[in-house]
């Protein structure tokens, strides 16, 4: 069994062979390439990003998308500093100083996440979700010093109009994000403003983000406005990333290991659905879809 | 010896006589005939409202600030009712719609304790003083998620308009309140918010304050936005106030009654501070300046 | 559509027509000559209060039961002032004298948001419940500053004895509140107690409430103790409530207007359970049982 | 210079010598024989227990005393367990389960650490004290779900009379502890209840203190109480109490020794007022009285 | 119907006759005589410990279990002083003095009140669990200042060998808790630690723990570390366990008491999984397993 | 008069002129052309940096400091991550994660604040002074959550070890910052550590500070640890900083510039304090020293 934290690269397709477990992240809608090598040497490939848990969450996306939500603040007070082109606000204030606000759109795993580190710093917080028990569970766990708000147009363009960081957290597993926040909305923002898109390898829910960025030069501007757009931000925190996600991957790891593929995914659901390719075919819906390919259900072939 | 919550009536003054010690709330300044009675009966009549501790506080005066501070929010919220004339808000919101905006200008005990109440009705709050150790103070104990702001005209100005309650909380013990809001401020509020003047006894820091209230009468509407005006708050909580008060005035008591009051004021300068009359004479300097009358030193008769 | 916040009133019946979809508050067990009309002209008509959400809870009923608990402190606190016949105790107190007493009778919604503000007050607050996995999520979020009882009848008696502020906030939808505080227990209250019960429009909990009362004179004394028994407490603060209102039926009206009915009922129990009226026939069973019409199964019907 | 944590004892008093520098708990006022081998030897001897800190407090004591105070409903909570003779009361309760009542009487540094502790393990907490302001920062840092009440006979009797535990943290320099609690009140407890008194080496503020107990032996039942009667508490916890003493000390100890007890007592007035004896002279005022002797101020000797 | 608190001794087998229910802690499995008794008879025996609640928790053993975890952390500081054994480190430490450590492992019931205890007595706190989940709500309640981690071997070892108390909280209903803590471990925590397992009953998960204690001698000493092993932990405080016990039986005793058994249990799982014995047979699996008996599924009785 | 917030620059001296009040910084010991320039022209010069406040605080450094001391944190985390060289940890870790650990040396105003946010991000945090009393300040503000140690090398040398961030908060006003930390010490930190330095201008307090850095290029790598050492770290948050500084500097521009220097000054010791050229004089002992100049005292030429 190869365990990785990445899919495979091109020069590793040469170690792919019959009764490998490849346990790893594989997005093979978007490798063609890649999907063939699997099927071809017969490769049994369990991608982390497909599979589900018992509650319908996504156990081996959480972690990073938790690490994504504390990173997006921190980067974000960063580029509100002076040097950087931000406003040269400090997000906590100092007191006879106003702090700075930070709206957050969404608030599932990386929103709650971004809005603990926002409080931590002192900022006054804005969430918007269109699920009111998400918001009445914000309300419960952090008091009503964060002010939560339905997430329709008329809030957004509110609440970010005189915003300084703007986290983009809208994050559906599998679906390009929706465009939440529309180019007037981002014009009509204070210049030095900064914008942090967590989902922006799905598109991103900001009208302005027409690219991805890198860690090495992670922001541009637009409208006087700082788009953070690098789509691997848990990549910043390495160490702390590697941890979160083998917490989360070495359990499966080590139950494939000892029983083997079969018996380790029999009645194991969160197994099941990480099946891309077994035996030959792609037994991965999204997969077939997206690459034209002839499906096969996996229950039909364990 | 007689203790009394409340300057002596007239009907009392029958009672004076050379060797009582009365003490109590004498507010002379203003009772020229009480001073009279007082001085020709030759009573020793100490006032609470004239008592320094040794910090510079206010002893007597302090519970009866910290009642009406947190009483002023708690009516504020009250008149936010729409049957009341008020803008229909809840003052904490509930998740998924905007909390009240309560701004509090002053930052002392009465202040302080608007602050802790509003807080807990989960409101937005604002706190504005001239001091920054009290703004550090305030965010010390109470966290960032307090805005402090420098109390200035334009500070005000800004942090009033769109405020739900705005609470004066500037008490200058023995001096008329400063107006720091203006009438062309108040204008610019929002119809059906609400204004509480902890203050207003002293004259009250808004402009739109032509007149007091009573607790049967409570509010009047100016520039569209209620304003409650009664100057005794604490008498609406007469029982809480009356063991808060007997708290600290119950101390001075028992030490007069056990020594006397020439023994007890000796070398206690908060009982030397409250002598208003002694042995036919005004000893309170405040008093002489008001009423026009002779100035005795309390330490040259006794 | 038609999108109202009340029930349809008599002079309104004019307007319904076949194919029209009324979709507010309906409460036709109570409403013969409505449930008439509505039948009669073929409206499609969906109650707000009988739609079921995905947990079993009631989401157009949540925000208002948020809202009438968060006011229902607000209210005792405000009645227990002197000069409106209440205790004249401060709720949270003053440093050196005991704060006031609230004891909250259910830990449900209207329970919680009420506990919250009490805690926000500083109050003294025991919260009772009879499903133990509430008090200690109770517990978990509040800590254990917060009583939490067994709601019993012992329980409740001792409880209530000394207390200042009792909150009866126990709602089961669509049945008569349990009587669970007796006239004896009432009548060992200490005068100027003061009552409000959130679930007075369903009979409320207390044996004494034997009618409702208005805004305009919501208060009533039964053996000293004040009773507050307005039953549409949210309409107080009309602002906040129409906001908390429209954030849970806007979604559902947005879906109806854009699919239509049929559409957008399909696979949504949610809007299912909301059916009343359909094609001429009576969908609600409790409307039914209540007016002694004919049932149809709206699954039969669409 | 020898840096000592106890009184020297007998067999140690051939050590002593001229131009010795001992820093140590002297207690002298007690000690008579070790007095006057102090004074025969020539020994300059500072104690801990007289060094007054700057703003009057006592940087030696006080570490002790935080730590007795944190101890002190530690050790309460443990003999309310059944085997050793409590009520069985589990101090924080559970959920459903009242928790139980903690009485504090005295809010300085052992009363304060005290309170923290209750709070922390979730016992309903009262603080009784004379001084307001100590009542007022206490609700500042702690909320008011600490009931602070004025220290007064009425206000200790009917605190205790349903407390499980009971602290006395009456700690007065120098000075006996007031006995507050009579036995009559210790009578009107509940059996199984645990009075814990910090102060008993000063005689104890409780009435029904007639002995100390050890560590070995520490509680003794008197009208169904357990108490608590160890002198030396923070000797509990040997290791904290060690570096928390030496944190105070040492700062002392490396100035002394590096500059010489002259230099390093001019102008610091903390060892001023730690000299006890000095060229064969008793230099502090209460061990002079205490044992009769001749009486040289310090500062006429250096 | 007759209501215990713990399973029957043999003098009462006499009163067991048809008819009778028994609603109890039973233990059958353990327990032939009592179960050849209780068949013979034809009693209806309820177990407290078989019944499984509607989300598959026990419900009669959760509040045990949550007392148990708060004495835990209570029972580890109290021997932690150094008379009976400890270090002689107080748990919180005071300002300047590092606090103690406790690791708690096992992040359920009784771990999570562990927790509670330990923060509130201000120790540095780390919580180990293998379910991502777990850890995640641990921290969204008490927020990051508990350490959180994965519980494995590596975490387990370097968490506990500076720990001060370590708590054993890891109970699997049914079933012997795992041996997590190797004597290895042990041996490289310092001298004086205390371990304290909440599971003991079950096993332990300590390696060491290789006898149980009682009340009255709770601690053995292993490696140099304190070992506290009682089984019957929430007999410490008896008065808090009843209470918090009867409110979880009372509900199924007055329901099987007004409706008799048959009724009651109709269609209420909990009560179900909670027949042991009834018509003369053995209805729980477990016990069958255990003691060798028939089988019968009380389905097919009732 | 002239306010300014940085010293004149030498282009600006042809402004200068007798009779002209320049209010600003001017930090005058470091500049004799600056100098001579003023007292030649006969400027009345007050310096913010020489104004001592009534508590012997520098109320112009104090919100200079605490941007400072908020700022420090957030660079810190930022330069933890990977691709700027660092460990490639986020500071509050994610549950199952362990957090990152923040030293702070010095528990002032920089301190205090540097600690607030360090709580915020969720970092485990150590602090460390030499005063008791600001150790246990911090612990009543802040909870026993932060780790609070005296300071000095052991336990210097002890904390910073294994930190991931630590912050150098040590600033005495118009001295070089002590050497707490040695080279020796810095070495022992583990590679991609962060150390920032708040005091960086007056020295620093690590040994391995050899030279300051600039916003552009702010960090330095030595023995594998990033050293941020930007002088002016508040420039980086300009807008919040000046609106800060403002607040402090504006009551006393308008005073002077209601009264004139002479009136405003008299009895206003802050005011005197600020006096560093008067009537071609060098009013300021520490500039007189370190330029070699004729002392004049202030208070002899008003």
């Amino acid at each position: 069994m190869v365990i990785k934290v990445k899919e495979p690269l091109e020069q590793e397709f040469k170690y792919f062979r019959e009764g490998l477990i490849l346990f790893t992240y594989l997005h093979l809608a978007n490798e063609p390439e890649l999907t063939k090598a699997l099927v071809d040497s017969g490769v049994t490939a369990i991608g982390y990003e497909t599979m589900v848990g018992e509650t319908g969450d996504l156990p081996m996306l959480n972690p990073m998308s938790a690490i994504a939500g504390r990173l997006s603040v921190q980067i974000g007070a960063h580029f509100l500093e002076h040097q950087y082109g931000g406003k040269g606000v400090l997000v906590g204030g100092v007191p006879g100083v106003k702090n700075g606000k930070v709206v957050i759109i969404g608030g599932g795993v990386s929103g709650r996440n971004a809005l603990q580190i926002a409080l931590g710093l002192g900022a006054h917080v804005t969430v918007l979700d269109v699920k009111p028990e998400v918001l009445i569970e914000i309300e419960e766990l952090y008091g009503n010093e964060v002010i939560t708000l339905m997430s329709n147009e008329v809030n957004i363009a509110n609440a970010i109009q005189d915003a300084d960081i703007v986290i983009g957290a809208v994050l559906i597993p599998g679906r390009k994000a929706p465009t939440l926040v529309t180019e007037e909305m981002v014009k009509g923002m204070e210049p030095g403003s900064v914008i942090v898109d967590i989902a922006v390898d799905q598109g991103g829910i900001f009208e302005t983000e027409d690219h991805t960025t890198t860690h090495d030069d992670p922001v541009y501007l637009k409208h006087g406005v700082l788009h953070y757009a690098v789509p691997n931000m848990p990549g910043a925190v390495a160490r702390t990333s590697t941890i979160a996600l083998t917490n989360s991957t070495l359990p499966y790891a080590v139950k494939i290991a000892n029983k083997g593929i079969l018996e380790a995914s029999e009645g194991d659901d969160t197994i099941l659905t990480g099946f891309n390719t077994y035996k030959n075919k792609v037994t991965n819906e999204g997969v077939v879809e997206s690459l034209g390919l002839d499906f096969v259900d996996i229950n039909d072939l364990i």
